[in-house]
């Protein structure tokens, strides 16, 4: 892969100078100091530069030699490392949470710096975000001495952070988890004892240090997720002016042999096989109500991580899009459909060709503006100085999460297939980048939380969450949107298109809410994958269209011979190409779910097995 | 893989003994001395058990090990050496294809076996097809003295046989290949000098000889497809009782490091180094126009090997299914929706793991009714005594081919992509058998024509074949189907949609035709594609239907309580969900065809570069 490591920061400059109003963000106390819009150009650049000198080459090694376990302990490939601590130490990942740091840039920036990384490598995602989520969780429920033994090495990536939660018998079904806390003399410090599982960089070599995040249940507290607490336990114990002391109680008895991410060790993990396993409390124990505060401390980093995945899958579609679209333009092959005795062409010509990579090109640049418009909100909702914007951004970004960890993940499958596709027999070969990218990718789907959870996430809680109101609110965003751009010049059956694909929606939405009051429960999980992928594909259609009306605009003012026409010319064709080939599936969906077929439900068990 | 390699004969006997009338096959000239209808169950029961007990064991090594490239020779891992033997020893592939042979079984049968035999092993695929498909060739066109030379090796699949038509810049477009016959001084032979790439299993050190099927131009031929030829090339010369003689001038100078299929060497492929390859033509050399008449031999094989590939796709789609379905079984988590605070279930028990498994369960009975029932075609076309039968069914199997090669393997991978998920984190690991599944599946869609010139063999040649002749049958068909059954009690809402879906593919095809009509042909390439699904949904529903009419009737006379009740209740099921959740996408593709975007045309080649 690194070889053909490709990608551009046209699209992701026209999203934070073009389409969002990055100023609004720029403006808050939190980065006033900090860096202007002009600033943008070179960030991107410069990031992309070192994506591409620093750590692409490092992918090969991961993938090829793949994690090492070794004497009882888990290692990356060599080359990770340093790839890792560039990244770290350039200012791309960790040090942009750190909110002491002047040199910080919002989220919107510093995930589409990201993209670049994890597309150049995508071994290093997690080990990557892990240290700043740590860090954010001990910043809001940590002790002053937890934060003076952590925060300096979180906030640098010096030491990198894991999150612990499933266990061998408890994965989806977290509040059955077995491991538990005992409390010591020391207030705050408890010994626990458990095992995990899947857990990512647990131990990588690349950093001195891992600071695990582990939910466990102390003695006594009530059953269920409810009654879980979150628990710091370091890899090895340390002081306060960072000097590492003994090695904790904790131990990796073996890593998984997988499909794919292969440089990323993922971990099983022993606490307490010596009974001594130092771990720190964060935040109160359960009172007499038995209720830890885990699960909701927890959720602070979980949503992280899962706009994380989606944004995964966001960076290894972008990379398999780039390099099929250059492999189409160098490969000669066959002669146009219209002109079968004319000279072969490069297959970027041919029709089908020109249908995958646009299904390539329009679901990369939905994806990205989800994404990169979900931080850009979550930069507003922590920052802005107007309590009311920052609850209706939050709001926003509630109902989008589940929708990108999952549609994103689901989509970035199919758009990787279709990149592999465009290289024919080559596309099959090791040799050529996407194979690894179509095995890497796959964990996506999987990961924080599956797809099906995050379905049931959105249909069965943020469609209700505080009575309807922060759905209504989302919702409301892309009925204005429709309503104040139907007649705009030369997108009138687009949003035509977006008009009924609204009005399918919204009877989807009443029938769910028919069935429920019927008593038809069940059809909620039923259906709620595709309830989640009909919602990604109206607030796709909106968010592209958005974007192509004031790519029309700049491609008009322009004209086509101007350098920067094709891009503009792009951005309208994407939205084009989706709205029209990908929207009006949403009416499929309203119609397959009202007649609301429960074969899959009534079917003997038995069948299954015949 | 292996350990958990599992499969079912109960739908394929269900298929052969109570949906196809196989009587009208084994009642022909042909096969009216050999097995019984009352033979099919020992029959299949025994493939299984040879597919479980030889044949999957050497599954792992195939993967693990893969093939290997030493000295300048290619090599399978040894276990697929007793596994290939073994089943061309014990009857089940190449000797069904010898008429002379009495205890020979119809196609439809054959590969029913053999879906077992690929879902055990699949990189023994093009391996154990090879020497029938060389053999019926040789057969059909060749000399008496080439009969002599290679029949019953090519029977008894003692040998193995390649077909060789892909060179490094001529792959979808066989016409421009570069590969070059020249005559000697013995009529019928050639010095062949040349290059093919991509050749599965062309050295494999399973079979002591391996004969290639190579497409080559003679010296003065015309360009293009038309002016191909097609040769035997041996790659040890023999004498004509099978004594192998001296090595031929044919060298692999490596093989290519692969996604999946990992035990199937694929090899570059140099004929006359030393300028001394021998190669044995079939059939005339072209006369004075530069005809040869190597396409139109090819295309005889290339057919079965099309109709392989669809049938690969099911065969490791029904052993991820299969697997998936057992492991939901197994694993217990989470407690039901409707009772969320009872025990904790089998996963089997959820929602959405019954609309994966269900997904996967009426498509691998979507695909092998597809596939079994062409390869009865194919038994009717060969063998039956009436002309006019024999006739319509071969026009039934022109369109169904490329519907198959591409419908399957494109759901294919959708399929093992949900066993996978219902896997959870475990679905990403190797030590399951989906992650080696979906990697191995991946190579249908390219393989044997991409999935692209199978929707242009559909949309382009058989649509208007013999002025639309053949294609009417087809279609007239599943509309006498539909107007034959539309009261079929039960079963009205399912006869409402699919007399829906005919009437949307009907106005897809006058969509075509009105496109065609006014220039606008690139609407044809553009979006073949999705014809042929839309038209493979439809043929589906009927397919599917067709046999749930039959299970039905058994269900209501058998009762709940027999043990074979859960089959036909499973299939009844099947065909409910796929017409219901399927079918449906028909309207939309009608949809989108109508609105006819051409927005992946219009954009400027450099939007894809920005």
């Amino acid at each position: 892969m690194p070889s053909n490591f490709m990608n551009s920061t046209r699209d992701h400059k026209f999203i934070l100078k073009e389409w969002l109003d990055l100023n609004a963000v720029l403006t808050t106390e939190r980065f006033k100091d900090g860096y202007t819009l002009d600033d943008i150009d070179f960030i991107l650049d410069n990031a992309l530069k070192g994506a591409k000198e620093v750590v692409a080459p490092s992918c090969e090694e991961a993938d090829q030699i793949g994690s090492i376990y070794e004497d009882g302990h888990a290692y990356m490939p060599e080359s990770c490392k340093e790839a890792y601590h560039f990244i770290q130490q350039n200012g791309f990942c960790s040090s942009n949470k750190n909110k002491n740091d002047p040199s910080a840039v919002p989220l919107c920036v510093m995930w589409s710096m990201m993209e670049y990384m994890i597309g150049a490598n995508p071994h290093l995602g997690t080990i990557l975000a892990g240290p700043a989520a740590a860090g954010e969780i001990i910043e809001e429920f940590g002790s002053d001495y937890l934060k003076d033994l952590y925060l300096e090495k979180m906030f640098s990536g010096e030491w990198t952070a894991t999150m612990c939660l499933t266990e061998p018998a408890a994965g989806s079904d977290v509040g059955d988890m077995t491991t538990k806390a005992y409390p010591t003399d020391e207030p705050g410090v408890y010994h626990v004892k458990g095992t995990k599982c899947f857990i990512s960089h647990a131990e990588n070599g690349v950093c001195d240090n891992t600071i695990h995040l582990v939910l466990a249940r102390i003695e006594g507290a009530a059953p269920g997720t409810r009654g879980l607490s979150l628990f710091i336990i370091p890899q090895y114990l340390s002081d306060t002016e960072g000097n590492l002391l003994e090695h904790n109680d904790v131990s990796v008895s073996g890593i998984e042999h997988k499909l794919g991410l292969k440089g990323n060790p993922t971990c099983v993990l022993n606490f307490g096989e010596e009974n001594k396993c130092i771990a720190y409390l964060l935040g109160d124990p359960p009172g007499k109500d038995g209720r830890g505060a885990g699960m909701r401390q927890m959720f602070r980093v979980m949503n992280e991580e899962r706009l994380m995945t989606g944004h995964g899958a966001l960076s290894l579609s972008a990379v398999a899009y780039h390099n099929a679209a250059a492999y189409c333009q160098e490969r000669i092959q066959g002669r146009p459909f219209t002109n079968p005795k004319g000279d072969r062409v490069p297959i970027i010509q041919h029709e089908d060709v020109r249908r995958m990579l646009m299904f390539q090109k329009a679901h990369v640049e939905v994806f990205r503006a989800m994404i990169i418009n979900n931080f850009y909100l979550l930069d507003l909702a922590y920052n802005s100085s107007d309590p009311e914007l920052a609850e209706k951004c939050s709001a926003l970004t509630e109902v989008n999460i589940p929708i990108i960890k999952a549609y994103c993940s689901d989509m970035a499958i199919e758009c990787i297939s279709e990149a592999l596709q465009c290289y024919g027999g080559y596309g099959f070969s090791e040799e050529y980048p996407i194979a690894e990218l179509y095995r890497d990718c796959r964990i996506y789907p999987i990961w924080e939380g599956t797809n099906f959870i995050q379905s049931m996430d959105l249909a069965g809680r943020k469609f209700t969450m505080a009575k309807g109101k922060v759905f209504a609110t989302w919702l409301q965003e892309i009925v204005d949107f429709i309503n104040s751009n139907q007649n705009a010049a030369s997108f009138e059956k687009e949003f035509t298109i977006m008009m009924d694909a609204l009005k399918n929606y919204q009877e989807i939405l009443n029938t769910l809410k028919g069935y429920m009051g019927e008593g038809k429960v069940q059809l909620m999980p039923l259906y709620s994958t595709r309830i989640l992928h009909a919602t990604a594909k109206l607030l796709g259609g909106k968010l592209i269209l958005d974007q192509a009306l004031i790519a029309k605009k700049k491609m008009d003012e322009l004209g086509s011979d101007h350098f920067d026409y094709p891009f503009y010319n792009g951005k309208v064709a994407s939205a084009r190409f989706y709205v029209r080939n990908i929207v009006p599936e949403i009416e499929t969906t309203l119609k397959i779910f009202k007649d609301g077929d429960t074969s899959a439900l009534d079917v003997v068990e038995e069948a299954f097995f015949v």
